[in-house]
């Protein structure tokens, strides 16, 4: 038998392993063999594999048997290879050790640097760099990083030794220390080290190495870590980690010694054009600490033009080697370029969409593998207008960016008073302790809003996701006065007039006019669009709730309506006759005030059909408790009814009887149609005259009626005859007959678990996934985020299902629901229309259950396009 | 192939059929076949079969071909049998007509009378009865019974016409008008049937009686027999109807003829003797009309003594034949006896029980066949107090029959005042327009609670019914006045020390001080309730969070707290300490006033675990938002500030900033502990230190810890550790160590979804289906209210299911969650702590679904206990 292989080495040309092998040796140690069995210069190492750390957890933290032996072997071949030796007076063999798991990980130990040093191998790194300073510098950095580490130190004991040596020698930055301070720093490092561990600091670097792995599969078992994994759904194996020890090499070694970072393209834009920064006479993290400032790469060309030469070249060979754009760390010693790290870089929405497209157009990828570069969440990037980088900023206060973009205007403080002024043609921001669903007018006018309370799914937050309009909600920093219209901020007033500018995309609140950057939807976007359409199998509908909104949707590609809420017509121009119908007495009163609405229903619907022509459009009935139609304070109760000519009394107690304590779970939804049939029927009647009057001029049209909050099967045949007898009566009326679906929301988990019996009756499904959400957690959106906030943070739940689908819980009513609806009707259409339609990993989740459609907010369908398609193209993997 | 039979003959000590031929010929039918194979004296006759009733519906109402010429012989037999003749002038036959399906159904149309009379065989009833006047009165009767229930003739007609004639002749009685008179009415009956319907009224007797057969097979197919069959479960093979054909005979044909009613026991007490009352000279109707006074069976013997003995001894027959107590219809004809139905009597729960165990002593019944015998609601009727049945009572007002039994007492409007009167020996009735935590005192110290509004699970219902105390909730009818500690009923103005009486049982509210009768647990229910727990395998625990209720429910069989509401201590004496602690800005403020609870929780569970030696006490940690510890109102605030010493500023504010808009799906249940840990590690420390104690003094003691409201394994894990952690903690400290579990409360639809995960650490689960028919349906039990009636009405549901468990939709939640659960933990412990536990339908499908034990109110321990052995013996049908 073989003796099993626990350490690969790299470096020189060939490698024990390659970039196939990132499970056992992790992300980084298997594209540092890759790197350099492609020739590419990399300081030679070895990499102590991850079915080590798995050895060690299995085996009670021993180490199996034969693994010394190949260090010591591997270290051997590392010193012979660099003409070095551990501790050694001339040329010591210096380490750097890190961690890397096949996934990328926070909370496991990172990097000690310089390992190998001790009072013996000082000497022979002053005698190579030739600086004595920088020798020691080093030296006390190695001590403070393995003390703090490896032996558990507190970080501050360190520092507060520095700061006392600071004091003593009268400067202020560490760069002002000069050797012989810093020499005196390691002694009393040590001595820190030996006072808080009782044990000397360790001066054999073969010791330094064991403790220093010790040290790195320890980490990997850390709370941080474990829960890390937990979070993020990282299997066991590959959360393990390698550890990786490499030579080091020094980029602070004179004028022809540097170390930058590099972008095979840009990661802003995606220009295929190489990008990158570095510091002459520098180590790698002088680039990133800011205190002097990196050069462009392309300077690099001017200073040492061979070496920029190979980087490119590099550069360009590691992105044609990996198939994707590459960000390199690099360090020049004394004129010789080596490369550290090689990784697939970050980018932007609007850099990863270009660099997918051209690279499919140089043939270095196909079109499927191009969709999946591009995470679908990103595109919001580049639909909303963004704040200028460049411009100068004061952030006022901060708040939840609840919906993305940024918008610039005056500020207002009543919806009547944007409709005005918006009216006139100014840009306006709506800013409101809260919204409710009577400033829809207001919010459409404004160009952003401004809430000072409720969280990412509030009104606020729900309406302007869905007209795609910037908004900034629960920014509790503001002290708003709504009745002497101004706010405050950082002690600052603003009153109506002022100018701000608000990014919803951070959720900052800025002062003044603000330069926005405006959306262009290159012909990049479009192409890659359209592949994911010719990809993805499920239909992609959109929530919308008006005419314009419709239309919106089109060009951003929805196939359809999946939730038109009828109620925000309510709200509009027939809010009064809304009203007479609550206050009516009988029914007969009632009926003569929907009459009142009708006309209004009618000529909505008239125009959503048009502008849907040849799609289908699913119109809720009626959702909201009566209450929210109605006004809440005396004044307001007074103000009304002399309006419309009631008494006060008898408007206050009818305010009073419609009182819920937990509105949520009241009587709305279907309850409302079921005991007051003339609402489903006037809805009904306006839905049909509409489509008739439509189709009559030749326009194709496909209601579907939604009968919304259905928990038993009976309230969904109520509601449906209601539905299909004044169908047939309006088709009568109009001699014409035209096709329809009566299907129901399926929002409680009464309806999913006995969806066979409900789909016997309805013709499709459509989740509404924040109330299902709401039901099966038992927590109401506006009051979660009391707690939620807490969950999240201490990681109770991953994620806030608000915003992502529990696929879990939620998701098995989903599939609860489909499957026993299929089973009595195998052809019910299936479909989603709450806010999670627009969520990527909510969007493959359906694919995954065969549904035929999602709907989303009308800015959220392209990104629920790409989504859909790599949700295919994940699935044939 | 034999002849399809149809028709079934009876009479004459031999028949066609037999009683367990119930589902062909209907329960009527199959009793008078028994009967008369009995050598019962029954008039002969015979059934149409419920076959035909089926052929009927499913050949578009065409009946099959034979049954003419089987009911023609059938009708010849009867003629010969009793020498009559269809419209006969000397002995015309006569027969009543009368629908009975398998089970007993409303809806359905009940007997027609005399049929067979036209103008020639009313000379013969003349002749035969010597009476014209009756014979003419049953002529009209009988025109107006056929017009309105076979020829669809309004009622009114037929009552206009005779209050048209009383006014000519100046009469006030019916039975003022005279022979002439009523036979005038004959005609002016006939002739208005022929203006409504266009046709003469059937002269011809065999046409009559297809007419009626038509109208009893087309009345089992009407909307109101349907819904009842949809309603109860009744399937449709059941709920078809067969047609009875019965020889008319007369109790009213002089001295020796009448008519009455029986039962073999008192059904009223189940005493073992003849009960009943009969009317001499009288049709069976007039019995029960209460014109005549009927008299008490016994004083038949004093009349006609033979006929008596053999009434007796027929019914003491029946009883042994059916092995039942039998409610009788019997008609004396010239001396003759005639049985005209028996079936099994109806009777009060203390019947039943008496009849149940009296039955076995006498070797009747065994004993399972006993505890079948008596419906498990009704033993309600037994455990609570009265109203004395014979006392002279006026209402004054009538609300929902939330919590059964009665009360007397004094009014108050407050829980401080009744808890001082209380204290001072008073008996009062907490009279409030609804009741809040706050009231717990007062509710507790009060005979009675009535509420202006709230339904039947309202706060005050629940705690009434957990208490076991007399409730009548949303009484609308009352117009509570608080602040001026009054209210007004009918009229009548009541205030603070007025007497008043509420009958819990019926919902009415009564005037003054009414007598009760207290229950007495006789003997005889004892031994029911120890042959139920010999059967019964399910444990039956209570709900209770008092050491009171725990000894009381102890009393009634309990073997264990399934539920108890540390919150119910919060509003205790604590309730200062908890307001602290909602105030406290940090934790230690926090903990330092929950060291303040601490005392006083740990000496309620020292009581609770000392009554509840050897049983298991499950303890719920803290669950309701904490704003319910909070006051609501202004003035309610700036008292509590001063009392407390804190700014009422900032009580406002921080009432405000609890304020909830669903608080049902807000920050409660586990989510407090998880915020803030030292609430859950606080009542840990109570419950462990309270245990030790117990356990010190030798007495065993079994404490299971439940975390509320739970969704996601993670939560559950958190509250988990806590409690553990603190165990451990105790267990040092005291050097003593019990056992005790850890589980969960299963009451979102989340937690039942992903049973499987929470189970791997939670070692019970129980469910709170009252939370879990909420999330469920979606529906808040306090604002379900304003549709469910409308609803359950309408039947829409069939039920209140916060009454009854809704076995399809939240049923099958429990069949998810305990299937998933047990999948992961073999020997989960399962049971259910919602108000259903106590409901015997639900217990029998917690039976069903393999469940450990059900809790509930103590005084529905009984109930639980009969249901679960009825549970048993069902199963093994």
């Amino acid at each position: 038998m073989p003796k099993p292989k626990y350490v690969y080495f790299f470096g020189g040309g060939e490698s024990d392993g390659d970039a196939t092998m990132r499970t056992l040796l992790g992300g980084k140690g298997a594209n540092l063999a890759e790197m350099s069995n492609l020739g590419v210069p990399v300081p030679p190492g070895f990499t102590i594999s991850t079915e080590v750390c798995k050895l060690y957890y299995e085996n009670d933290k021993q180490y199996p048997a034969g693994l010394d032996e190949q260090i010591d072997e591997n270290l051997g071949k590392l010193e012979a290879a660099l003409g070095a030796k551990f501790g050694d007076t001339e040329n010591p063999l210096l380490l750097s050790v890190r961690s890397g798991a096949a996934v990328s990980m926070p909370g496991m130990m990172d990097t000690i640097l310089n390992l190998g040093l001790n009072d013996n191998a000082i000497k022979g790194l002053i005698a190579r760099s030739g600086n004595e300073r920088f020798a020691y510098d080093s030296y006390r950095r190695f001590v403070q990083m393995f003390g703090n580490v490896v032996l558990n130190v507190d970080h501050d004991e360190f520092e507060h030794l520095l700061e006392e040596k600071k004091k003593a020698k009268g400067v202020e930055l560490d760069t002002e220390l000069e050797a012989d301070d810093l020499e005196a720093l390691v002694n009393e490092f040590k001595n820190a080290v030996k006072q808080r561990t009782g044990n000397d600091f360790p001066d054999n670097p073969r010791q330094q190495l064991d403790m220093a792995r010790d040290a790195v599969f320890e980490s990997s078992g850390n709370p941080r870590a474990i829960t890390y994994r937990r979070l993020n759904d990282i299997s066991e194996e590959m959360g393990r980690t390698a550890v990786n020890v490499q030579a080091m090499v020094f980029g602070n070694m004179g004028g022809t010694s540097g170390s930058g970072v590099a972008f095979t393209r840009n990661p802003s834009t995606g220009a295929n054009q190489f990008y990158g920064e570095f510091l002459i006479n520098a180590q790698g993290e002088d680039v990133v600490a800011g205190i002097r400032t990196p050069l462009p790469v392309i300077e690099l060309r001017n200073i040492l033009p061979d070496v920029y030469d190979d980087l490119v070249k590099i550069g360009s060979n590691l992105e044609t080697h990996y198939r994707d754009m590459q960000d390199v760390e690099f360090t020049i010693q004394d004129g010789t370029l080596y490369m550290l790290q090689t990784r697939n870089g970050k980018r932007t929405g609007q850099a990863a969409v270009r660099i997918a497209v051209e690279m499919v157009e140089e043939g270095l990828i196909d079109k499927e593998t191009a969709l999946t570069r591009v995470p679908a969440n990103d595109l919001d990037q580049l639909l909303h207008p963004s704040v200028d980088p460049d411009a100068q900023v004061e952030v006022i206060a901060q708040g939840l960016p609840a919906s993305p973009g940024a918008a610039v205007g005056k500020v207002v403080f009543t919806a009547l008073h944007a409709e005005e002024l918006a009216a006139a043609g100014e840009k306006v921001i709506l800013v409101r302790t809260e919204t409710s669903p009577e400033d829809i007018g207001g919010m459409d006018a404004a160009e952003g809003i401004l809430t000072a309370r409720g969280g990412m799914t509030s009104h606020a937050a729900v309406v302007a996701r869905g007209m795609g309009k910037c908004c900034v909600a629960g920014c509790s920093a503001l002290f708003i006065n709504e009745e002497a219209l101004e706010f405050y901020a950082e002690g600052k007033r603003y009153t109506e007039g002022d100018f701000i500018t608000l990014n919803g995309s951070t959720g900052d609140v800025l002062d003044g006019q603000v330069s926005l950057i405006q959306p262009e939807l290159s012909g990049q976007f479009g192409t890659l669009m359209a592949w994911a359409d010719e990809v993805r199998s499920l239909n992609i509908r959109t929530n919308a709730d008006t005419p314009d909104d419709a239309k919106n949707a089109r060009q951003f590609g929805a196939e359809g309506i999946g939730l038109c809420r009828t109620e925000h017509m309510f709200f509009g121009t027939g809010i009064d006759a809304v009203r007479e119908m609550i206050l009516a007495d009988e029914t007969a009163e009632r009926e003569a005030a929907l009459t009142k609405l009708l006309p209004h229903q009618r000529s909505d619907f008239i125009r959503i059909f048009e502008a849907m022509a040849g799609y289908p459009v699913t119109i809720r009935t009626l959702d909201p408790p009566l209450h929210e139609f109605l006004p809440k304070n005396e004044a307001e109760i007074r103000e009304l009814a002399e309006r419309i000519g009631v008494e006060t009394q008898k408007l206050s107690e009818r305010v009073e009887e419609l009182h819920e304590f937990n509105p949520m779970l009241g009587h709305r939804g279907c309850r409302l149609g079921i005991v007051y049939p003339e609402i489903t029927e006037m809805q009904a009647r306006a839905i049909f005259e509409a489509a008739v009057d439509v189709a009559k001029r030749g326009i194709n049209v496909l209601p579907e009626i939604m009968i919304p909050l259905v928990g038993h099967i009976n309230e969904f045949s109520l509601q449906r005859k209601v539905v299909v007898d004044t169908a047939e009566t309006v088709f009568k009326e109009t001699n014409t007959r035209i096709e329809y679906l009566v299907g129901t929301m399926i929002e409680l988990p009464r309806a999913a678990l006995t969806a066979d019996k409900i789909a016997a009756e309805a013709e499709f499904f459509s989740y509404g996934t924040n109330d299902l959400t709401q039901t099966t957690f038992g927590m109401s959106r506006d009051d979660a985020a009391k707690f939620l906030d807490d969950y999240v943070r201490n990681g109770v739940l991953e994620y806030d299902p608000f915003q992502i689908l529990d696929q879990e819980g939620v998701g098995s009513l989903l599939q609860i629901g489909s499957e026993k609806g299929r089973s009595a009707r195998p052809d019910l259409k299936v479909g989603i229309c709450g806010e999670h339609g627009g969520e990527p990993n909510s969007v493959k989740f359906c694919y995954g259950l065969g549904f035929n459609y999602v709907s989303c907010s009308p800015f959220r369908v392209p990104i629920a396009r790409l989504a859909a398609a790599q949700a295919v193209i994940e699935a044939e993997d």
